[in-house]
């Protein structure tokens, strides 16, 4: 029903400033120096997904994980990490039980719980927008956090899930301190 | 990974003659004489689709179809229903294990299963495209079996899956007969 998407938009504005983009898994993005987020825009590269319905989640698990969630934008974080993920055709091949069975052996909930409230994530979908990838996700933390973000990514890629993930690109960020006002609606 | 959307055309032109345009529950869509299906076009309404993968079936479920599925196009199915459906805010907003029990207290796999292969059928997903639809459920199958088709409807409708449906409209069609060769791709 009218959903939004939103766009990250690398190029030469944004809020974000790009200090890294490195390829984990798969072919790399273009170099950049800031990330836009919100509106559609021109740049390097766009990406482009939606925030939709849980896939995965129990209601078990939604009910444990919104009293320790972050909301994104608070002041103190100021690293951001943009990760998008396609994985494999295989993958999607299987049926929804399938999917869920090897998420909950990988400790996919779990694994991120631990995390929480420090890292701040949100999950956007584009598989059924066309793109290149299947997901974009977004995490936000304060500076002091870095090391235990580090720690989450290396315990996820490590999983059974992961073995699926055909395409990685990892692209770290840090809040702008030139004082560039946001694009508007960013 | 590149998802190809199918696009529901209707206007003058295309391979179904539409015959009913009714509204379910909520707003209708506007009466044309034909429907295309295939590429995009122009017309008094174009609704598109992406077939992507399976969200609540299960792999035993899956496994149970498969043999008795038919496919689309067959000479004999003379016969098109195109029912575009959206769902309640509240049911997106529920968790993957909640919406499944439902599916599966509702009976929407064994009720299908009942009207295979002689109901032909394919789910194309909108929900992510931001259209005015969540899905467009697409069936094909023999004039003699339009009786079986709409008791399959009326079960559906009975359900407790389909208090969550906010809008739904009937496209009935049947294949032209006037020879219109079917556009470039269609």
């Amino acid at each position: 029903m009218l959903a939004q998407p939103t766009h990250f938009t690398a190029g030469a504005h944004g809020r974000w400033q790009i200090t890294a983009i490195e390829p984990v898994i798969g072919g790399t993005l273009p170099a950049a120096d800031r990330l836009a987020v919100g509106p559609p825009g021109r740049g390097a590269w766009q990406l482009s997904g939606i925030g939709s319905n849980l896939r995965y989640t129990t209601a078990d698990e939604r009910d444990a994980l919104q009293p320790v969630s972050a909301p994104l934008d608070r002041g103190e974080a100021l690293h951001g990490v943009l990760i998008p993920i396609s994985k494999s055709t295989a993958w999607w091949a299987l049926a929804q039980d399938e999917r869920r069975a090897i998420y909950a052996r990988s400790g996919h909930f779990s694994i991120g719980k631990e995390y929480l409230p420090e890292v701040a994530r949100k999950l956007y979908h584009c598989r059924d927008l066309g793109g290149e990838f299947d997901f974009l996700t977004w995490f936000e933390f304060a500076p002091e956090h870095q090391g235990a973000f580090d720690k989450l990514l290396k315990r996820l890629r490590e999983t059974e899930e992961w073995r699926h993930v055909a395409r990685e690109v990892e692209v770290r960020l840090v809040r702008a301190t030139d004082g560039e006002a946001p694009k508007p609606g960013e």
